[in-house]
C-alpha cells in the first residue's frame, strides 16, 4: 500500500475521556473515530488490524472443525421469552419495535437463535457433535460505554455453539475449543492466561476465560507460581488455613472506641494488627439480614457471597437504616458477639481460625477485645467467602498464588442443557428416543482483542504491534522523493520486492519530513521500518529500526530479507 | 470439505409463500432458514456462496482504489435530522430508542455517517479524491418482506462513497466504479446490463443501475437493438413521433357509450382501435386536479409524472369523489374536451399527434368521436409521460427498443453536493477557500446477488451456479465407501489432488445411495461432478457430468484436470 493513496489520519489531541492507553492510542493513530457514545467507525487503518484478528480466529475455528454460518442480528422477542431472558437479560438488551409494532432485539449473543436453528436442523444423534460459529456485529446497550472499543456498545464478536448427546462429547469439543483459543492468542502474539471462571449469567458448568495480561485490565486473576492453576479472582478458592484454632486465652472485654469505625482505625486505636480483627458485613438476604465475618485484612468476594443460600444472586449491603433497625447499632460497630439470633453468621475460613480477636461491640462507639468463636460468638456456618490474596496457597495444592490484571478476550462455557431444555431442542438417540441436547458456547471479542493488544504492548511513541496484528509488517520511508528521483526509484524497487515476497509493506511516499514520517509510523506501530535515503544509497545500505528497539542500524537489502524471513 | 463433516441439510418441502424460484431453491438447498419475517440465517452452505460474492466485490473495489472501512450499524437520529431524512425516509427506517431514551436507527444506508466522517477527516483538496467503502449488514423495515433474501429486512450490502472538489473528478470516479461494477458482475458469471436510472429518493444527477437479467425481475428495462443504450423503463424516454399531426377531418360528435368505461370497452363498442382513443387520467396535483392524456394503448410512467411541476413527487390518482366534485362526471367518461378551465391538461407526445380521436364526453355514459386538439380540446403542455413499449425508437437515435426484466443488484449515483451541503462538509481548495465537496455513492446488494444468480440460472433439479459463486467447484462422489475400501481410497486420493491444485472440492463421503447424492449435488448446483465407482476404477475412468449438461461421460483423471484448468 502506498500511503499517499491510503487514508492515514493521525491526530495530536485526544478527548480527555479517553482514560486508557489503548483508547488514546487508537484515537491518536486514527484507527477509530467516535460516532456516538459507544459507537465507533473503524477507519481504513483500524479495519486492517481488525480483519487480521478476524482471519486468525476464522482459520483456527475452521481448523478445529467448527462450521461458519451467519445468523440475523435482529432477533424476535418470542425466542427470548422461551428462555426467560427477555426480562432477565436486563438493560443491556437493546429492544426494538418494527413498523408493525412487533418486538425484537439487536442480538447481544445468539444462544436463543442457534438453539432454535438446532431444534429445526438437528434430528438425529448421527448429526452430532456439531459446532456452529459466526463472526458478527453485536450490540450491548452498556449503561456506561467507555475505554473505546474495549467496552463499546457495538462490537465484533466470534460466537460458537456446539451440540452434543453426551457430556463426554461436550467435554471433547470444549477441550478442542480450549486448544483453538490458545492457538489463536499465541498466533496473535499475545501474552495471555486461560483461567477458571465463574459461569455468571450465561449459566452452565465448566468455564474458562482467556485473559490478556495487562496492568490496566478490569479483571484480577490468580495463578500458582508452581503449577498450571489459574482462575479469575471471582472464582479462585481460598483454602482453609492449615492451622487449628488456638484455645481462648483472653477474657471478653468491651472497650470504648469512640468514632473508630474502620478496621484501620480500630486496629491503630487498640494497637492490634488488622489480622487480629474481625470485619462484620451485614447484607440483605433472602429473609432478613445476613452477617458475613472476614479477617480484618481480607475483602469479600461478591461472586462467592452471591452463591450462599442465604443471599440473593447479587449481594447488596444493608443500608444504615436497615442495620440500625435490626441491631440498634450504627455500621462500624457491628460484630458477631451478641448479634440478634435471627441474623445468620457466616464466617470465612480464615476468620474462623482466629482466637482472642477484636470485633464490633454491637453498641455505638464500642468494640470487644478477647472475643472467641463458640465461647462468645455464634457461628451459623464456616465458608469460603473472601478474595484470595498474593501468597495464599494455590487451591490445587501446588505453590502459592500470585495476582495479575487481565482483559477478558475469550470465554468458553459448558452450558449443559439449559438452553436446549428451555427451547425443546432434542435429537433421536440410537434407540430412537428423543434426548435433550447438551451445548457448549465459545465467545471471542474480536474488536476487544485489538484494544487488549495495545494495552499489553505500547510505549510513549505509540503502539507496538505483534507481527500478526500489525496493519503492515514493514514500512519503507522515502526521504525527499520529489527532489531525489534515485532515492524514490530505489524505494519503489524495494517496496515491489517486498510485496513480491508476500511481505505486507507500506510505502511512505507522502513526501513528509523524516520526523513527521517516523512519528506516524511509530504511533501506528509497524514492527519494521527501513529508510531509503541519499546517504544510505551511496553506502549501499538501508537504515533499519525495529519498533520494539531504540537504535537504528545500517543493513543491506539482503540482510533485511533474511531478518524478515526469520519471523 | 468432506460432506460428512459439513452441515448440508436439503429439504423436500418449502412453504407456499416462497413465490419465486430463488427463494424456493435457497430453502430447498438449505442455504437459508427463516427466523422471522424478512430475517434469515445463512446456513454454512449459503454463507459459502455469500462470502464468494463478498470477496469478488472486495477485490474489485480495492483494485479500483477504494478504501475499506467499517461504520457502525446503529446511527444517531441527530445526523439524520441534519439531512431531513429522519422524517423523509419513511417507514423503512427502523428506529430505536436506547436505555437512555436517545433515538437511533439501524442503518439502511450510510450517507449521513460517511459525510459526518468526511467533514471531520477531510480538510484539504490534497486529500481528494477519496472513495471509502464498507461491506456491512443493513436493515430496511420492508412493509412486505418477500422473495427470501431478494427483499429481506436484514441484508448484506457493499456501500461506497466518494468525495471530490470538481464534477470532473466525480465523473472520473463514477466511471471507475462503473467499470469495477462491470468487472464484478462479469467475474461472477452473471448476464447483466448497466442501465440509466432515475435517482429517486437518494437524489443527485447521473445514475446507473446494474440489472441481472431474469424473467422474474421486478424491474423492466429498455435497451436498443442497435446501440449501447439501456435504461430502466422508469427513465427511458419516449421520443416524440416523427410525424406531424394531421389536420382535423371529422366533426366533433358526442355518442352514447353506456357502461363502456375502459379503453378496451370503448374501442370495441365504437369499432375504433385503442391507438385512436385518448385515455384521460385525473391525478391529485399540488393545486387541485391535473389531467394527463395518453394514447389508449399506452401506460402512464409514474416516475415521469412525478417530475411534472403540477404534481407531487408521488403521483396519486384522484378518487371517484374528487373527480365527481371537480367535473360532475364519474371516472371512465372523462376527456380533454370541455374539461373545467382550472384543470391543467398535459398531453403525452404520442397522444399529441392524434387527430379525429375518441375521448371521454365529460358526461356519464358518453364519449366524443372526431375530437381534435386545439379545435376542440385545450392543451396546457405536451410532455413525455408514458412508458416506452417494444418497438419504440431508441432515444439515442440508433435502433428500436426492446424490453427485458431485470433484478437490480447495483446502483451508482452522482450525488453532487446534496449531503455535503446539508452537513457542511467542506475542504480548503488550493486558494485556501472552503468548498463544499461533491459526492458519489455506489451500492451493491451482496446478498441479493446470490438470489439473482439463481433466478438467472436454475432448472427443475436445482441451482446451476456460475463457477465463481458455487460453494465448491467440484464434487467427488464415492459409491458405497463402507464396503469398497479401494473405491474410497481412490476418491480420497482424487479429492486430495484436487485440493492440492487449489480447486475447491467437496467429497461426498456420506455413504448415501447414488440417487440421493446426485439429487443433493444437483440441487446445490456444484458445476462439476465426478463419480468414483467400482466399475470406473476397473476401467480407469471417472464418470463426469457438468451441471449445465444432461449427459455423463467417462473421462480419465488427466482429462478432468485439463477440463478444470480451462475455466
Amino acid at each position: 500500500m502506498r500511503l499517499s493513496q491510503f487514508h492515514l489520519a493521525t491526530v495530536k489531541e485526544v478527548p480527555a475521556d479517553a482514560e486508557i492507553a489503548s483508547h488514546r492510542l487508537m484515537l491518536r493513530a486514527g484507527m477509530i473515530r467516535k460516532l456516538a457514545s459507544g459507537l465507533y467507525t473503524w477507519t481504513p487503518l483500524g479495519l486492517r488490524v481488525l480483519r487480521k484478528v478476524e482471519n486468525v480466529v476464522r482459520e483456527e475455528m475452521n481448523r478445529a472443525g467448527a462450521i461458519e454460518l451467519l445468523m440475523p442480528a435482529v432477533q424476535p422477542k418470542e425466542l427470548w421469552e422461551e428462555t426467560g431472558r427477555w426480562e432477565k437479560f436486563g438493560g443491556q438488551l437493546l429492544k426494538i419495535r418494527d413498523r408493525k409494532d412487533q418486538e425484537f432485539c439487536f442480538g447481544p449473543t445468539h444462544e436463543e437463535v442457534i438453539t432454535d436453528f438446532a431444534r429445526n436442523e438437528l434430528k438425529s444423534y448421527k448429526q452430532l457433535p456439531v459446532n456452529f460459529y459466526q463472526i458478527q456485529t453485536k450490540f450491548r446497550d452498556e449503561i456506561r460505554p467507555r475505554f473505546g472499543v474495549m467496552r463499546a456498545r457495538e462490537f465484533l464478536m466470534k460466537d460458537a455453539y456446539s451440540f452434543h448427546l453426551s457430556p463426554e462429547s461436550l467435554g471433547d469439543t470444549y477441550g478442542a475449543m480450549y486448544q483453538a483459543y490458545s492457538r489463536i492468542f499465541e498466533r496473535l502474539g499475545l501474552s495471555f492466561r486461560a483461567v477458571q471462571a465463574d459461569t455468571g449469567a450465561i449459566g452452565g458448568n465448566a468455564s474458562h476465560e482467556f485473559q490478556v495480561l495487562a496492568d490496566s485490565g478490569e479483571d484480577a486473576i490468580a495463578f500458582s507460581d508452581d503449577s498450571d492453576y489459574a482462575a479469575n479472582i471471582e472464582k479462585a478458592e481460598a483454602l482453609a488455613p492449615a492451622i487449628q484454632r488456638p484455645a481462648p486465652q483472653a477474657p471478653l472485654k468491651r472497650v470504648d472506641t469512640p468514632r473508630q469505625k474502620t478496621i484501620a482505625e480500630v486496629s491503630a486505636f487498640l494497637g492490634v494488627s488488622p489480622q487480629q480483627c474481625i470485619k462484620t458485613l451485614l447484607l440483605r438476604g433472602r429473609e432478613g439480614l445476613v452477617a458475613l465475618c472476614l479477617r480484618g485484612d481480607h475483602e469479600l468476594n461478591e461472586v462467592k457471597a452471591g452463591k450462599l443460600a442465604e443471599l440473593a444472586d447479587e449481594p447488596v449491603l444493608a443500608t444504615e437504616e436497615e442495620i440500625l433497625a435490626a441491631t440498634g447499632t450504627r455500621p462500624g460497630f457491628i460484630g458477631p458477639v451478641g448479634l440478634p439470633e435471627t441474623i445468620p453468621v457466616i464466617v470465612d475460613r480464615s476468620a474462623a481460625v482466629l482466637a482472642d480477636f477484636v470485633c464490633g461491640g454491637n453498641a455505638d462507639g464500642t468494640h470487644y477485645t478477647g472475643a472467641n468463636w463458640e465461647r462468645d460468638a455464634r457461628t451459623t456456618r464456616v465458608d469460603d467467602i473472601r478474595q484470595v490474596v498474593e501468597g495464599d496457597p494455590s487451591p490445587d495444592g501446588h505453590g502459592t498464588l500470585r495476582l495479575a490484571r487481565g482483559i477478558e478476550v475469550g470465554h468458553i462455557f459448558q452450558l449443559g442443557q439449559k438452553y436446549a431444555q428451555a427451547l425443546g431442542a432434542t435429537v433421536l438417540d440410537d434407540q430412537g428416543k428423543a434426548q435433550v441436547m447438551l451445548m457448549g458456547c465459545y465467545g471471542i471479542g474480536v474488536s476487544r482483542i485489538v484494544a487488549a493488544a495495545i494495552e499489553q504492548s505500547h510505549d510513549e511513541a505509540g503502539i507496538i504491534w505483534p507481527e500478526t496484528m500489525s496493519p503492515w509488517r514493514v514500512a519503507v520511508c522515502v526521504i525527499n522523493p520529489k527532489n531525489l528521483p534515485d532515492v524514490r526509484d530505489a524505494a519503489e524497487n524495494l517496496y515491489r520486492k517486498l510485496e513480491e515476497r508476500g511481505i505486507e509493506t507500506v510505502l511512505d511516499d507522502r513526501g513528509l519530513r523524516p520526523g513527521q514520517m517516523f512519528a506516524d509510523l511509530e504511533l501506528i506501530g509497524v514492527p519494521h521500518r527501513v529508510v531509503v535515503s541519499e546517504r544510505g544509497l551511496a553506502a549501499g545500505t538501508l537504515e533499519y529500526r525495529r519498533r520494539s528497539e531504540s537504535e537504528n542500524r545500517a543493513i543491506t537489502e539482503d540482510e533485511l530479507f533474511t531478518l524478515l524471513a526469520q519471523k
